[in-house]
């Protein structure tokens, strides 16, 4: 089934590593594929006590923005793309999570027919989860569950910034 | 500081358990004290693998409203609220999930007073996590993450019953 978790509030990348854990506890197999990061961050520390899980970053360690992103930023994006093609197809994870690639096709590093695509040959037995803010409505329409997560509060407004743990 | 997840959709629990797998990462000490749930998840099984995080359930295996709630209900809601004030008082964890306390709430299994106190002894250090649809306006204001997480779309209305792995 197909899964995505949008809006602008804290908790689409922590429910899906979540979801990550859960599935994990399990015994399946979890693929987490993150597009624009390249960052330590708890989860990748807490993932890799799990043999099944396989992570793997397709970004840099810039914040990019529509106009300052370059060739290597949406070539990073097509590997994470490629790489979550070829989990599809040789069914080598039971979980896949496409992490901020919502965020990646709002930037125009992918045109969204890719991601089409991906879900119209996602097997029935896998589960797909995208996460990022800005879902597009073509994407929200062909999956299973979709939450949207407002901000209601959040402690950045007072200048509170990412701490490790929490944000990252 | 104080953390809320609440609405209809699903992601609540699953948000506070990717949290605590974050925070595990770095070396955390992470409490769950789950309400309302006496089960197997693939989230303890996952969780059981570090030794820094406690897990307890404080509930029955029953579905239970308002009318149906009896005195172990209470006495349950009332046992994990008295783990979490030791576990503030103590300072034994650095991060505090209260999980489904504001289903526990809602049910009247528990005085909002009580969850109130717990947040004004919160120790700044510690990260107090609350979860559950219908978060009270009083809690919500006390917080400083605060999350509404909205079901744009989930396959039970289609008839797909909760599943392991992704629903537990």
């Amino acid at each position: 089934m197909i899964h995505v978790y949008t809006g602008n509030g804290k908790g689409k990348t922590t429910a899906a590593i979540g979801l990550a854990l859960r599935s994990l506890g399990w015994g399946s197999r979890v693929a987490l594929l993150q597009f624009l990061k390249l960052n330590a961050s708890g989860e990748l520390r807490g993932l890799a006590r799990f043999k099944n899980c396989k992570v793997q970053q397709f970004g840099t360690e810039n914040f990019i923005t529509e106009e300052t992103a370059d060739e290597l930023d949406r070539q990073l994006a097509e590997d994470g793309c490629s790489r979550a093609e070829e989990i599809l197809s040789d069914k080598s994870a039971d979980l896949v999570i496409l992490d901020e690639i919502n965020v990646a096709l709002h930037l125009k590093l992918i045109e969204i027919k890719r991601i089409i695509d991906m879900i119209a040959v996602c097997p029935p037995e896998i589960e797909l989860v995208l996460t990022g803010r800005d879902c597009p409505s073509e994407i929200i329409s062909l999956a299973d569950y979709v939450s949207e997560i407002k901000e209601i509060k959040h402690p950045y407004r007072n200048g509170i910034t990412a701490r490790e743990g929490i944000e990252y």
